[in-house]
C-alpha cells in the first residue's frame, strides 16, 4: 500500500463514497478532501452534501459547477461526431467522467494532494474512465480504488461499516436499482433488469413518462443550429446547458429518449441498463436532420464512421488522448456547414424531424425534381454509369472469354 | 443508335414503361418483350399486366415471381450486415433492383434478346443500379435507357404520346406523388415533399397508419432467429417472405417504420422521400437485439462498420461485385452466433425489443452483478487499467519532464 | 457548344496544349490565355514557353511559380496523413493537380475569362481532378476538354493540325512514352509498359539511377521534423521546396523511389506506370519513422486508416471538399507530436531509417527492457489479460455447456 | 495459488522454460509435461530437446510438427488479408502463437492435464497471445505464467536456480540479444537496439545477408498464385511450407526482408526489434502484385482496410475470435480472383515485382492506351465528371449566392 498524505475523493454523497472517507483515513492514515462535481445530477443529490462529507470525516469539501462546461466542451463536440455506442446508447455516463476527473485533478493539484480516489466498482467502465483520465492528466498522483481493495462486499457491509463508526447516513438497506445521473441522462441498472428476458418495469424509468401515459397530442419544438451546435430553441437563444434542460423537460413529458440495452462493457462483460436521455435524443435527431441537408455522400459516410469510432473512444474513457482530439477535429471540420433549423415533433416516445432547412443545403427543389435544369443534364448520367460500372463490365467480359 | 433486334424491357405496367414499348419499336425497329418482376409490389399492379403489355405492343410478357427469393437471398443477407443508409433508410428500393435486373437478364438470355431496357429516369439511382447489374451479368447486351434519350419530358407528353398511338392507359394527368413498392417497403416522393421545410401529409404515407391513429394499446410480437435469419414469428415457423408479410401487417397497424429523409443520391443530388418499412423495421430491431447479447465489443463495432460500408454498396447498386460478396461473407460469419428470441412491443410508431435471450448470450447475470464470481475477479481490473492507460501515462510523464 | 469569350488554358508547352490554342480559337471563336504553372517540372519545359504560347496564338501567357506553395500546402499536409495509393503510389501527379487548377481559376477570375480549358485525355484521372477543382472553385465558368470533343486522335494528327496552321513546334512524331513531372515526381507510361508481363527498361526511368548503377557505398542523410513537417536536412534549415530538391538529388543518385505499378484509375480502367519519387520516398520514410516513436497503438492505426482514405480522396481529385479538409484536420492533430530526428541510409534503391529519436517518444529504454520499473509492474499483465480475453472465455464456457 | 496436478508447459529448451520445470514442481507440487512445437525454429533448437526436458524434471516430452499447418492455415490466410503491423511488421511471432497454443491445449486435453504454462515475460505480447488462445480453447484449464509470479529477475538468477538443482544447461550468462524464430521469421531484440538512436549492427541480423554483402547481380524468382495462395515457385509445385523454405533461402542470400522497427506492444509500451522475413517479404510482394491486376478500386481499398484491421487482431492474439474469422472470410472471398504469375527481382535487400500477369486481370492494353475502343468512349467521361463533382458544384453555387 503506497504512502499518501492527502487524498482528493470524487465524492457523491452516496453510501459508497461516504464509507470511503473513513476507510481511507483508517487504511492510509491520510487527510481526505471530498470533491463534488455538479454535472446536473440534480439538486436533491447536492443539498447538504458539504455537511455530509464533513460528518463522514472529510477535512474539506469542494463543489465545482461543471454543468455548462460539460455540455459545451464535452457533449457538443461529441454530438458533432454522431457518436452512439452500439447503435443505441448516447454515452450519458461516459461523457461526464472525463470532465469530473479533470476537475478533480485540478482540485488535487490546487490543494497539494498526492492521491486521487473514486468510488467506482471493479466490474464497471467508470473505474477505467476515471483512471485513464488521471493517467493522462496527473500520472504522478497515486490512485486509490477502494472497491478493488477492501473486503466490503455488500450494501449491508457498508451500512454496518458506517454504523460502527457512528457516521450518519440516509442510505437504506433496500436499494434494488443502481442509478447514475447528470444533465444529459439517467441510467438504471440491476433488479428486474438482470435477466434479459424480463421486461423493464416502472421502477426502471425515472425521468421520462411512459409513452403510454404521454400526452395524446404531439408537440413541436424548433431548434436552431450553428456549426453543429444548438444555439436556440423555440426561438430563444440558449446556452448549451439551458438548451439541454429545456429539451429534457419537453422530451421527458413525451416519453422521448428511453432505451433498454444490453451493452459490452470495456472490461469484457455485458450489462443491461435502462437509459433516459430525453433532451439529448432530441438534440441528436436535430443535428442529424441538418446533416441530411448539408453533407455530401462521402462526407456523410465519413461522419458516420467517425461517430462509430468516437463512440468507442468516449465509452472507453479515451477522451484525453491524441486520437480523440484527432477525431473531434475531423468532426468539427465537417460541422462547419451544419447550420440550419429543424422542427421536431414529440409524440408518445418518438421524436421526428418534420421540417428542416439550411443556408448550406445541397438539396435543391430544382435539381431534385423531374425536369431538366442548368446543373443536371440527364445525358450526363449515361457516361457516369458507363464509367462507374466499367470494372464490373471488364470483369464480366473477362469471365466470358474463359 | 445501336442496332438491336429484340429488347427485354423491365416492365411495370405504369405510364412510363407503357410508352417505352411503342417508343422502342419505332425508334429501334425491334421486337419488345415485357418482363415483369413480382417483388411483392402488390396484386393491384399485377392484375391484367400481361394484357396491358401486349396492348402496348409487346410481343410477349413474362412474369417472374421473385418474392421469396428476394427476401431470402437479398434482404436477409443485407440484414446481417446491418446496412442502414445514411442512418435511416432501410434500402427498400435498392435491394429489389439487383434481383429484378438479374431475372431480366436471365429472361433476355433465354429469349435470345440482344438488348435490355428500363424505365428509370436520368436523375435517379435506379438507372445506375440496373445498368451496373447488367454490366456485371451480361456486358454483351446493349442497354437502352429511354429517359436519357427521348424528348418526352412530362407526364402530359407521355399521355399524348400514347393517345396518338391509340394505346389505352389508366394513367391520369394528375399524379403528384411518385411511388415505388415491393414486399419490403413503399416509397413516396414529390409533391409537398419537394420543399424540405414542408411537413409530410397523409398523401405521403400509404401502407402504415399514422401513429396518432394507431391503437392505444401496445401489441407484442415474438421473433425467433437462427444464424441471423428470422425463422419463426409468434411461435409459427415462417419462410422469409411469409415472415415479412406477417410483420408488415403488424407493423403497419401500429404505424411502425415511417421515415422522412433527405438523402444523397448516387448521382450527386439530394432528394427527399417518405419511406415505409413496417415489417423490415421490426426485423431490423429484432436482429440488433440478439446481437446485443451475442457479439463481443470488437465484433459489434466491426459489424457496424460492415453495415455502414454495405449500406453504400447496396444503395449504389454494387450488389454483383467481389466487394459486396466479401462484405456479405464477413457479415455471415458474424451471424453464426446470432441465435435467439426477441419479444418486440409495437406502439404508436415505435418498435422496441422488450425481452431477449440467446443460447449464445455472452451476458451473464452472475458476471454482470455486483458480487464476486469465478470468472471475474475485481482485482484483475487494476492491472487491466494500468496497462490500458499506459501509453497515456508515459506520454503525460514525458510532457512533465519538458 | 457553349458560347465563350475568353478561355484560360492550363498550358504546358507540349504538343497537345499547343494544338489546343488554335483549336479553341477556331471552334469557339474566343480569346485564349495560356496559363503556365511552375510546379517544378523542370527548367527545360519552361524556357521560351511564353514565346511558344504566343506563337501558337495565345493572346497572353501567365506563369505562376507554385513550387514552394505546392510542397508546403499540398504535399506536406498529405504526408501527414500517410497517404499512399494502393500501397505504393506516392500521389505525385494527384497532388499537383489541385494547386494548378486553383491558380488557373484565380488567373481566369483576374482576367475576366468565362471558361477554363485543360489538355487532359478522356481516359485519365487528370480530367476528373481538374474539373472537380473547377466545380468547387468556379462553378460558373464553362469547362472545355478538347480531348473529349475534337476528332484529333493521334500524335500525327496533332502535328498535321499544327503544320497546316504553320505553328512551329519542337514535337516529333516519335514519342513512345508519356511523362508527367513536378517537383515531387516524374511518371512514365506507355511503350513497353503496356504489357504487364514486360519488364520496364532504361527508357522508363528518367530521374533516378538504376539501383545496379548506384554507388556501392551507402550514404546517410539526417532529417529534422517538427509537427509532421521536415524543417531541416543534414543540419541545414530548409524550406519545404528546398528540402524536396535536396532530397531528390540524394535519392536519385542512389536509385531511391522507383515504383512500377498497375493501378486503378478513377475512371474504371487500370493503367501501368513507372513513377520516380526519390526525395518524397525519403520524406515519407522519415515521417513514418518518427511516428513509430510517438504515436500510441490506436493513434497509429487511425493514422493509417486516415492515410488509406486520404489516398483515394487525393487520387480522386477531391482536394477541395469538406471531407478532405476533415481528414487533413484529423491528420494535422495527430502530427502535433511528430517531432524528432531521423538518420536515413540510402543504398542501391533502398532508403532505411537507421537512427531515430524524438522529444515526444513513448519508447523508453527503461520500460522496454527486461526488468521491473516504476511504471510497469509485471503483475499488472495478469489482470489485463484476464479482462482482455474475458469475452472469449465466456463464449468458450458457454459453448462447453451446450 | 491454484491447486493443479498436471501441467503442460510450452517448452522451448531455452534457459527460461528449463527453469520453469523444476519451479512448477516445487511450487505447485505437480507433474510437468513438456510440449515442444516445431514451427520451423530450426534443427539446432530441437536436437536433444526431449532429453533436456526430462533432465530438467519433465515427466514426458511431446514434440508436434506444426510447420506445414502453420504456413497453410495461419500464414496463408493472413497473407490474403494483407496484414502488416504498423506499416512494416509481417507478424512473424504473432502468427505462430495461436497454432502453438492450440496444439498445446490439444496435448493438455489428451494427457488429462489441468493446467497450461508458458515462459513468456510479463512485459510482452506473447503472454497475451498464449493466454487469449487458452481462454478461447480451454477456459477450464488453469494458466500459470511464472514470469509474473516468481522472483527470479535476471539471467543470472535463472542460472543459479538451475545450478542449485544440478540441472544441466548449455545457457551462458552472456546473452545480449533475445531472439525468436519460426519458419516465417526471426526477431532480435535487446542489446544495442535498446537505444533508438543506435544503429543496428551485425549481431542484430541472423538469417539474411547484409545487403552490402549480397550478390552484385540480381536474381529472379517466379511465383504462381491460385486464389491468393502460392502454389508453385520457379516452375515447381510446392507445398506452403516448401515454398516458404525455398524463398527464405533466396531472399536471405540477397538481404531481403530486414526491418528495424519501433512498435507499439499490446501492453502499452513500445519496443524495438530487428526482424528478418526473407521468404515472407517475397510472398507478400508477389500477392500484392497480382492484386494490382485483379482487384477493382473499391475492392483494393477494402482489402487494405481489412489488412489494417487484421494486422492488429493478429498482433493482439485475437486469432480464435468470431471477428478474426469474419475478417478472414472477407479476405478469402476477395482472394478468389487472385490468380496469376509474378516474376520478382531480388537485389541488395530489395524485392521488386518486375513481371505480372493474371487470367483475371482487369488491366487491358486496349483500354489503357490512348485510342478509342469498344468498351471505353471518351465522351462518357464528360458525364461522369459532371455527376462525380456535382455536390461540389452545388455547394460552390450555394456559397456564391450568399
Amino acid at each position: 500500500m503506497s504512502k499518501v498524505n492527502k487524498v482528493v475523493l470524487a465524492y457523491s454523497g452516496g453510501l459508497d463514497t461516504s464509507a470511503i472517507i473513513p476507510w481511507l483515513k483508517e487504511n492510509y492514515d491520510c487527510e481526505v478532501i471530498a470533491f463534488v462535481a455538479d454535472v446536473g445530477q440534480g439538486e436533491e443529490e447536492l443539498v447538504g452534501i458539504e455537511e455530509k462529507a464533513l460528518a463522514s470525516g472529510a477535512s474539506a469539501c469542494y463543489i465545482a459547477d461543471l454543468k455548462e462546461e460539460m455540455v459545451k466542451d464535452y457533449i457538443y463536440p461529441s454530438l458533432k461526431t454522431g457518436a452512439v455506442y452500439e447503435g443505441k446508447y448516447l454515452l450519458g455516463t461516459s461523457m461526464a467522467r472525463p470532465i469530473i476527473a479533470k476537475a478533480q485533478v485540478e482540485c488535487a493539484l490546487e490543494v497539494g494532494a498526492d492521491a486521487l480516489c473514486h468510488g467506482c466498482t471493479g466490474k464497471g467502465n467508470d473505474q477505467v474512465r476515471f483512471e485513464s483520465a488521471y493517467a493522462a492528466l496527473a500520472p504522478q498522483l497515486t490512485v486509490i480504488a477502494p472497491w478493488r481493495e477492501w473486503d466490503l462486499r455488500s450494501r449491508e457491509a457498508l451500512l454496518d461499516y458506517l454504523a460502527e463508526r457512528k457516521i450518519p447516513t440516509t442510505a437504506t438497506l433496500e436499494k434494488i436499482y443502481s442509478r447514475d445521473a447528470n444533465a444529459w441522462h439517467i441510467s438504471t441498472e440491476g433488479g428486474v433488469l438482470e435477466n434479459t428476458w424480463n421486461q423493464s418495469n416502472e421502477l426502471c424509468w425515472v425521468w421520462t413518462k411512459d409513452p403510454e401515459d404521454a400526452p395524446n397530442t404531439p408537440e413541436e419544438v424548433s431548434v436552431l443550429i450553428e456549426k453543429g451546435e444548438i444555439v436556440a430553441v423555440d426561438g430563444k437563444a440558449m446556452s448549451p446547458y439551458e438548451a439541454l434542460v429545456y429539451l429534457n423537460k419537453k422530451g421527458a413529458e413525451h416519453g422521448v429518449g428511453r432505451i433498454d440495452i444490453v451493452e459490452n462493457r470495456l472490461v469484457g462483460i455485458k450489462s443491461r441498463g435502462c437509459y433516459e436521455t430525453p433532451g439529448g435524443t432530441i438534440m441528436m435527431e436535430a443535428l442529424r436532420a441538418v446533416e441530411q441537408l448539408v453533407l455530401d455522400k462521402e462526407s456523410f459516410e465519413f461522419r458516420e464512421s467517425i461517430g462509430l469510432k468516437a463512440s468507442h473512444l468516449i465509452y472507453d474513457g479515451r477522451w484525453f488522448t491524441p486520437l480523440c482530439r484527432s477525431l473531434l477535429a475531423a468532426a468539427d471540420e465537417l460541422a462547419q456547414d451544419v447550420n440550419g433549423e429543424v422542427v421536431l415533433k414529440l409524440y408518445k416516445g418518438q421524436v421526428t424531424a418534420v421540417q428542416k432547412r439550411s443556408p448550406n443545403s445541397l438539396y435543391s427543389e430544382e435539381f431534385a425534381t423531374f425536369g431538366e435544369d442548368e446543373v443536371y443534364d440527364h445525358s450526363h448520367a449515361g457516361g457516369f454509369i458507363r464509367l462507374y460500372s466499367l470494372a464490373s463490365r471488364i470483369r464480366a467480359l473477362n469471365e466470358q472469354k474463359k
